[in-house]
């Protein structure tokens, strides 16, 4: 038997005991000719005590013993001398005193140190060695999160009668949406299999199935270019139900998150129940984003009244042209330099400004760059309309709407990091609601579907389908959470007659809709009930409970950010014959 | 609110409530001016009253109101008259006298009748409109069931410490094993993922990252031409331990299998535990295959040295050429006609045999196309060495030993079919061991692994590798059940050197070893623990737990026998764009 005991289970009361543990040697110490060894597996760490009274060949094979050697030890448990007790450990009451000591593998030297994340290789590296890198602390406790986690979500989901039904991973490509990829069929030459984007399509199908609530913790695939956090593949607890209405859904999930984080987080704190549900528009207004972070204020304020007859020429041009001027005020920030505020207004400009007009208030009057185009008045109706004070900056935006939303709304973050405003322990959950039905595409001067073609639109707004598509409310929502958009989902079409309307204003042609989405059209004429759902992602929620600054961090063996996995060298080359059997050809 | 109870849910402590319920109308009566319809959720059937005083709107639709319309139904629960009550539903002793009905979507006619099993149409149909089939009651159950299984899966492993993690779908092409799946990558021109034909070497790699018992529901794919009962993709159990011998193994999954199955198949009986433990060539001996169906005795009985001076040719160059004489007895048998035993010695040819010799004894003495070769002092040493009576059927098999067990292993099941032998509800799960660690592949003249490469040879045989691969064994093992294998596992390599040996006894070139497989061997010199395995399959579970004849019947959208989804019509053709995204063309 390679152990009795796992090591980091060991405490005081089995002293006494002959026990056999097994695993990786942590740290070692020699010390007046003994040797100690801190033994690591999954569950703790553990010290052994290897005195010099042992056979002659034990000691000469622990002489050998380096770093991440795999040891098995039998010896006897013993209480440690009073004051030896180390309470930063959990066995730290005890030792092992080894009498049989076996190397059960020994190892090389490691290409990086795991006992510490101090000195972190580059993440190549991490990841070229990423059954190593999966030994350190922080990554084997994120993999036992992330465990937890997804087993709290089903436990509590088959508590509330939701079935967990697998759908195919190889199944239709529907070039809607991102890109596919491509899997080549061998049996039917020139055909395709994709792998699913979301199990959308399948999820729906089994509501006209009957199966009422059902879930899957889902992996979804997506083609496209990695930027930022992304990953080829991607998991999301996608769940969906029949004969509900938006806020139905809603409560399912938010007290799912707000059962579960509690008990898989415990460092992490809520906002109180119920959670915000915002309108799309105010999210815009008053954040800048539709996914705003609510663990602060500095909201965005409409000042365009206060200026109506200003005199300053950006001002004046914006409102001339139809834009706003908006503000945030950033607490005690009146001291920023010259060279803070240049470099400030790049990151405004980043988002697209022209420019970052500024005010402070001093004791010898106003101050900032817009000071001198503002009036008293201005000023005196500014401080009726918003709060702020000696040693708070208030930044500008004149633009169109949605140019100052986004300007505001990136600086207001650029804030929340330079002034720590938001507490990283509280998970600030909203909703955001009535989202458009329809965006405008500019480039193509085509409608397009703001959620995706299978959204309800709200059945009020379903006679300006045709008049007013920019006035259609769709019942689609999103979960946010600290900035994050932490899942989406909606009410989905179940009349063939809507879904047609959807089709046909997306510009498909009739053979377009009968060979890509027949079989839903199809299935919406044989009792569809009503249903909706929500998919919310798993990667970004671990990463945010663990604390991690990326998914990476949270996945066992994730890709790199070029979309490699470069511990197995994935993609590589195949053979020949296996590109002949598939029917294709490199070109 | 589209309901406030669920229609399976309402018993007689509901009357005198007013309730809503939605679901699909199952059946429907009318009865001297008062329909009837029974009303459907995946919870059950609930009845409807529609009294003729309703408004003559709500009777107008009702008139129209047919199979599998989606209603909405509010109304009064009220207890069924004495003697009307229906024993057979669940809800029998109530109804609901509608007050208000909402038709929440119509239904075209349906392709096939969904309420009964009987006159099932042809496979296609059934799968070409599998959001239907799946509402039959039969495959709504073999879901919940899959459900259940997989929770319970979930449950006892989380509780012995396993957990969870995802490995990548796109992985690594590797030649080895079955013909692997391929996703182009269109950011790396010319280069391949793979989908992963089992997580082996990322379930490997997490013992070597220290987590010590892992599990997954894992999909696995694999192109292979499709015959019997195979998908392209499928799901198993995969799981891995470290720090464990082989039976450490074993003894977990029996546990687990033993608790499970009465919990989640109360109809279903086991055999007593433990398990036998059968080694691979006492299976080959005794039933002719290394899946025996144990459910049944009709074992093959060796009898070469009771015809050892045979003066009967068949059986005398069978023994010349190092063959052997089988038999088995079938009970009750000794009356089959002429041209029974004509079509059955087609079934024995079907196996290799050259013809198959019987003898059965009757009153008038031996009978059979063996009897008259076979003298009366062969009978009686017969007689003494295996049990058999008057109205048995004796058939042989003389051949060489590998053709007369599968002959007899064949016939054995033959019978089983034919004389209903076992019984359908028990599960007879036993453990095949002591695998060969090679076969040799008569083709290529090479080595191959019997098991996987992966696997550990037994240490004792170890030195015997390269003077005698035949007589090496390995510390593989599979469980069957019924005639069936559920899984397969193994002892895993965790040297670097004995895994080396193995790729090069498999022919590897250094280069091939390294460009394929650098990663595992890399792994191993880092400290890689002792760790072993198995991969129970779920499909397969499913259906006999389900008494099911295929996986098709178990699996939520299944392709059909020529791989494809006749719902959504997948593989398909995809546009021009995106083969040249991929930098493929069709050939």
């Amino acid at each position: 038997m390679y152990r009795t005991h796992t090591c980091g289970e060991l405490r005081a009361a089995h002293a006494g005991q002959t026990v056999t543990v097994s695993g990786w040697v942590n740290r070692r110490r020699d010390h007046g000719g003994v040797a100690f060894f801190d033994l690591r597996d999954r569950s703790g760490v553990v010290q052994i005590t290897i005195n010099p009274n042992l056979p002659q060949e034990t000691l000469d094979l622990v002489a050998n013993v380096r770093f991440e050697w795999v040891l098995q030890i039998e010896g006897a448990v013993q209480k440690r001398p009073e004051g030896n007790a180390n309470p930063n450990m959990a066995t730290g009451d005890v030792e092992i005193i080894a009498q049989k000591v076996t190397a059960l593998n020994p190892a090389k030297t490691l290409p990086f140190m795991i006992s510490s994340d101090a000195d972190l290789p580059d993440e190549n590296t991490r990841l070229k060695y990423r059954y190593l890198d999966l030994r350190r602390e922080r990554l084997t406790h994120n993999m036992i999160l992330r465990h937890k986690v997804v087993k709290f979500m089903r436990d509590y989901l088959d508590a509330q009668g939701f079935i967990e039904i697998e759908t195919p991973i190889m199944f239709k490509a529907t070039p809607e949406g991102a890109r596919d990829y491509l899997v080549p069929s061998r049996l039917f030459p020139g055909q395709f299999y994709a792998l699913p984007q979301s199990p959308q399509q399948l999820k729906q199908l089994l509501m006209v199935a009957g199966m009422d609530k059902y879930f899957q913790i889902a992996r979804c695939f997506r083609d496209e270019d990695l930027r930022g956090d992304r990953q080829p593949e991607f998991t999301q607890l996608d769940l969906e139900m029949s004969f509900v209405h938006r806020d139905d859904v809603l409560q399912l999930v938010e007290n799912l998150y707000t059962e579960m984080i509690p008990a898989v987080a415990p460092n992490k704190r809520l906002l109180s129940a119920p959670w915000k549900k915002i309108p799309y528009r105010e999210a815009l207004e008053k954040y800048g984003t539709d996914k705003p972070d609510l663990r602060f204020g500095m909201e965005l304020q409409d000042v365009s009244d206060v200026f109506a007859k200003s005199e300053f020429k950006v001002f004046q041009s914006a409102l001339e042209n139809g834009g706003v001027i908006k503000c945030i005020v950033a607490p005690n920030s009146a001291g920023m330099s010259r060279k803070e505020i240049d470099a400030l207004t790049e990151v405004a400009k980043s988002f697209g400004a022209k420019g970052m007009p500024t005010l402070t208030l001093t004791a010898e009057g106003p101050k900032g760059s817009a000071a001198k185009f503002i009036s008293a008045e201005e000023i005196e109706s500014l401080k009726s309309k918003i709060q702020f004070g000696e040693g708070d900056l208030i930044l500008f935006a004149s633009d169109a709407k949605a140019v100052a939303n986004k300007v505001l709304g990136g600086l207001r973050l650029w804030f929340r990091d330079k002034l720590n405003l938001a507490d990283e322990n509280l998970m600030a959950f909203a909703w955001i609601v009535d989202f458009p039905f329809f965006a405008f595409n500019e480039e193509t001067q085509m409608w397009e579907s703001e959620h995706h073609p299978f959204t309800m639109p709200k059945m009020a707004d379903l006679p300006k389908f045709e008049t007013n598509p920019g006035e259609v409310f769709s019942e689609a929502y999103d979960m946010v959470c600290n900035g994050y958009e932490m899942a989406s989902g909606s009410i989905r079409i179940h009349r063939r007659d809507i879904q047609m309307k959807m089709f046909q204003m997306l510009g498909l042609s009739d053979e377009e809709i009968k060979a890509k989405f027949g079989h839903m059209l199809e299935a919406f004429e044989y009792g569809a009930p009503p249903h909706g759902g929500m998919a919310p992602g798993i990667d970004r929620l671990i990463m945010l409970l663990a604390d991690e600054p990326n998914i990476r961090e949270v996945i066992a063996f994730p890709k790199n950010q070029n979309g490699r996995d470069v511990m197995a060298d994935a993609p590589s080359e195949v053979e020949a014959k296996q590109l002949k059997e598939l029917h294709i050809k490199f070109s």
